[in-house]
């Protein structure tokens, strides 16, 4: 479908097109609920002795610092998600495969979460900086799944909704970027300097993304629609 | 969109603005549907000895009790979120995380449901009123979730469809009100009485949040629409 | 909304309560999607010393045939559902708590089905007696909550598309007592007589349903529409 | 509804046919989104003693191989699903259960990657003989289950979209019917030659399927719609 009839909701194949990126939203919000609620199977009770449980509930804080890191981290790649599609008219093979590749990463959060937390809990200080490294790395295969989706939606403004500004997709681009650094920075900085450090990166690199994800262009259209 | 164009289907920013809440709602169903679900697997086939199945079952009785409790609650706290969101029209990015902090804390119950009844089918004194304070604490952040969006809703009268009278979300800010104080309630008997009283609490809760709900308005409104 | 307006599409309180109803499907496909899903996680690859993978993988054939049984089972209670939604065009306060327990009673299936299996792969006589018991009452409970479902909707002919033949639900719900028969029969037969036999009705239920749902009506219906 | 009517929106049992598809379809949607994010459940930190987590996590690489993999043919499944279903105006009940089927075979997938990894990383000879086997009959049956989808609609032209060509579903059929031999001869190969070529294979088909998926007619349908 090109440009000149993407606004046209009963041009030929439009419904069928429509349909299917509907079944890749849905598919894709099912795949997120699933990855935000499979980090909280992290979270089990103890198998302790008769009266050791309070004790017990407390050590585990590396678990319930990681859930919340974690989740914050999964509930900004949905809204990054929902930001990037918002702004997608029709969806081809390609676009599925990145999208495809942006779950595959995502998913591979709770099982690093899970392993960065039973090393700060479990460890010694070597397997503390694999914990952190595991994570870090899950991060940059993260922001590599994000900057690959965004570099093609970049690239291919005619799959867009044609009021989306053209500085839009590199502006997500260059955020995705800075995310894969800070992932980076965070190996370095968990193996040279101490795990302690890495983690607040973790903690950290969320908020950023939350800080600057798209709402500002959501809140401005909301505020001028179509100007 | 402001409040003259709001029932204008046709407006401007639209149907993107309605697919932004509907992938809102999507993703809210499918993380209440995983939650409902996920208590079901503190229900496990107890690992005892040969013909000793039947007596293993009818001792795991508070895992039983536990999951009707919790799936009472998960299941009422999506009725509400269906009731409030059935009255939203726009969605932005802070009505966005006060959702997530709803689904966050909703999230902990399969935990606090499976901390609670493991204490006490195999604590002592000291785990059963740990597991009840636990339980409690994760009702407490359930209910301050919910009161931070019913007052979100409250003072944003221009998100809602404009025919939800006034009171509405005020009233629902004053039940998740009461909420927070059943469950701070909880944990002091808890505490200083004895876990069966808390258990029973935990039990009320959620027949006086499922009696209470919004169910009088919808059918008012069945009755006599827009009046 | 009366009788009298339910075909209208624009009626003043329509498009709400259709979103209603559209969000208790999504949430109902999520929980059944997870609950058919789940019943894989009781297969397992058995854990056992080298050489052995083979032989232990027979030896847990009592898991495949009951995760073919409720894989049927949980199959046919979604169609059912599908089937019986269809014909509703409105849903109030009280049909969803049908549906919440309709829900309730299937997410119990993955457990009675682990229970099952276990008991007649590891347990003696008396643990496969009550193994057969377990799944018998979930199966019963599973009919129970259906022919609550059904005699509400029986009895409720103004919330449904008005071309739905009024011998519809009723007949409907002869078929969920059916099933409670036949489950409470299952009970007696594998108590008195030996789980085998048990089973056998276990595999044979979800069968009659599945033959005896209303795909006649159906097809009828795509033949002959609104005659 | 009969060939004639398929493209009147507002036919007698037009909407409420639609509405039962769109629940095949959520429903469908939900059942790949668990099944491929259940896969990573596979992951899980190893147990085992202080400082010895990197040594662990690396052993580990056959479950990170067959994760991959496993995803991926997931992947080229539900991109499978939505290249059929987007072709289907209809779906009667012998539809349901040809589709049902393939959930089934596909559910099993997480079963056999387990099984296939922790064979590979703990098993003799004769475990990695077993686990391909298995990994490679589950292949079949999913194989199998999808010519049987694809043989269906072959057959049953009037359930189409009527733009879609004579040839499409044939075609489809034909490419189930190779991965059907291809999982057939690994398993021949994995039994006779060595566990290692079959997994080749095994990694090979999904990127066969991706490559020969429909992309191909949606692409020239993209172009030239309806001519």
């Amino acid at each position: 479908m090109g440009a000149g009839t993407s606004s046209d909701e009963t041009g030929p194949a439009g419904p069928t097109l429509r349909r299917e990126t509907s079944r890749l939203l849905s598919f894709s919000d099912g795949v997120f609920a699933i990855i935000i609620t499979l980090l909280v199977l992290d979270l089990q009770p103890p198998r302790v002795g008769r009266g050791q449980l309070l004790h017990a509930l407390v050590e585990q804080w590396p678990a319930y610092l990681a859930y919340v890191t974690s989740y914050v981290y999964v509930a900004v790649g949905w809204l990054n998600h929902r930001a990037a599609f918002n702004r997608v008219e029709n969806s081809g093979k390609a676009l599925q495969w990145y999208n495809l590749a942006v779950l595959f990463s995502t998913a591979l959060l709770p099982f690093a979460t899970s392993v960065v937390s039973q090393a700060m809990r479990d460890g010694d200080q070597a397997d503390q900086r694999t914990g952190v490294v595991v994570y870090g790395l899950v991060g940059v295969l993260v922001s590599v799944s994000w900057l690959g989706l965004y570099h093609y939606l970049a690239r291919h403004h005619d799959l867009l909704d044609q009021t989306v500004p053209l500085r839009f997709f590199p502006a997500e681009r260059a955020r995705a970027a800075i995310g894969l650094l800070g992932y980076a920075l965070a190996i370095l900085v968990g193996f040279f300097t101490g795990p302690l450090f890495a983690l607040v990166i973790f903690l950290l690199l969320p908020a950023f993304y939350s800080l600057t994800s798209s709402g500002l262009y959501e809140l401005r259209r909301l505020r001028h629609p179509r100007r």
